[in-house]
């Protein structure tokens, strides 16, 4: 930890601001530490891109926020890059780093009886398997698929509208057709994406009933919390508790950055922290 | 032109592979004549990015194309670079630089008898307010929408789709209140993005009866053979003929490159280019 500093600084990183999920229930369960957060979005999306162009610009960002923001723990609250970049991020940077795909494969460990899980993420998450691998690693079977309308339609606000409810039962409507014949019983959806936590509610009232949804922002921020609490020095709440950081507590202190398109960060970006954002800095990493 | 070479290069530039469309109808005019077409998929959608961003990507293509692919003309098959990027790329090359937004424009003029014009494209294309400015320079009123859905439908094949048809509905409703709003009577609806070709049927059966619809990449492809035309030296076709380009006469010489993402550009691109896009070659312009 940077000694010249009272509290310790997590750095999250997103290609945009749907990472922003992220930062949201890190802040609700560590209201003593500060954040700096970026997103790259001069550079977004980055699920259409290839593993190589991702962890070129991952690495660029995770070294902003270590050598320019003095951040002692990074979080990569990016699907995307958790899975195709994690190993460049790590090599990098010499501070701990964490990604959000093995702790939202482990929720859904936690979440399945049936051991058999739906994912749904963007493209370059799902031509990954990195959800499929961080399942299998535990015993669990799971689907992914690629749905790559939901991004637009929340970008576009479109998070409760009639379109979307009929995107989403169409992806859905895929996932559990391929689940059939594949023979599996999935009993857990879990949202690798970012983007997504936006969606639930439309999400929950398409699943079959019974099925658990879970949020992989929420998942990494409980395992920040595990891997980082003891270290940080600063009050960890071990239930998130949104009245206590808005009302109560002093406010977080959080800096956030951009590579472009500041204007879009801090008009759509509130939605996602659900809270203001607040100034966007913008920071040119080259390229 | 570059002397060792018995015909002209042409070389077009578009943020990713859409712009296919406007490399088809210049193929299909210019069937004499060299392309090199690069999309810069590394970095796309340029619609969602700021002037500066735009400016510099896309002069780092103009010069890939001039510098190394001995281009003699250049095409700015994308919307978004031509409305705010033009002048940057005009500066970095000293090549003769066509945009579509012009001759989009200059096309509505020809069509429209009422004077008033509907146009959809990108989110960053509406707020260059290039389109206005061109057809207000022709007496033209004009009523831009961004319609950010568009892009990723076509993108994930739903060109034929009942979701397709919806969005377009409350994209063209919303649209025509406007005009009603401003009392304007519009007949005539520029498609201001080169990926909207292919949605051509969808919105064709969704204008009110007698609306005339202005494709660009046609428009832009006019344009090209009206200014290049008698610098050219190979035969020019005054009207296109897909027959002869495709059957009759020898392949095109057309070199395709992206800066990434080879996989989906050769998936994707030849229902844009009308043609199988053959090996696409990756290029690294840095960044």
């Amino acid at each position: 930890m940077n000694p010249d500093r009272l509290t310790p600084t997590i750095g999250v990183f997103d290609s945009g601001f749907g990472g922003l999920t992220v930062l949201r229930a890190l802040i609700e369960r560590l209201p003593g530490a500060q954040f700096a957060f970026i997103g790259d979005t001069a550079r977004l999306p980055y699920g259409s891109k290839s593993r190589r162009t991702i962890a070129r610009y991952a690495a660029q960002s995770a070294r902003f926020l270590v050598e320019e923001q003095s951040a002692d723990f990074l979080v990569i609250a990016c699907n995307t890059a958790s899975a195709l970049a994690l190993d460049a991020i790590q090599e990098a940077v010499p501070q701990p780093v964490l990604g959000v795909i093995e702790p939202g494969a482990e929720a859904a460990r936690a979440a399945s009886r049936t051991g058999d899980v739906l994912v749904i993420a963007t493209d370059a998450t799902v031509h990954s398997h990195a959800y499929a691998a961080a399942c299998g690693a535990r015993g669990l079977r799971a689907i992914e698929k690629a749905c790559p309308l939901l991004v637009p339609l929340v970008e576009e606000g479109w998070t409760n509208h009639p379109v979307t409810a009929e995107v989403i039962r169409i992806y859905l409507d895929e996932l559990n057709a391929e689940a059939a014949r594949r023979g599996l019983n999935p009993d857990t959806l879990v949202l690798g994406c970012t983007h997504y936590p936006l969606l639930r509610p439309l999400i929950e009232a398409a699943v079959p009933a019974g099925m658990k949804v879970i949020d992989s922002a929420e998942a990494a921020a409980e395992a920040a919390v595990r891997e980082f609490g003891e270290k940080i020095g600063c009050p960890v709440l071990s239930t998130p508790s949104v009245e206590r950081v808005g009302d109560n507590a002093p406010d977080p202190v959080v800096r956030c950055f951009a590579t472009d398109s500041v204007e879009k960060f801090e008009r759509l970006g509130s939605r996602f922290l659900g809270r203001p954002v607040g100034a966007v800095e913008l920071v040119d990493l080259g390229g």
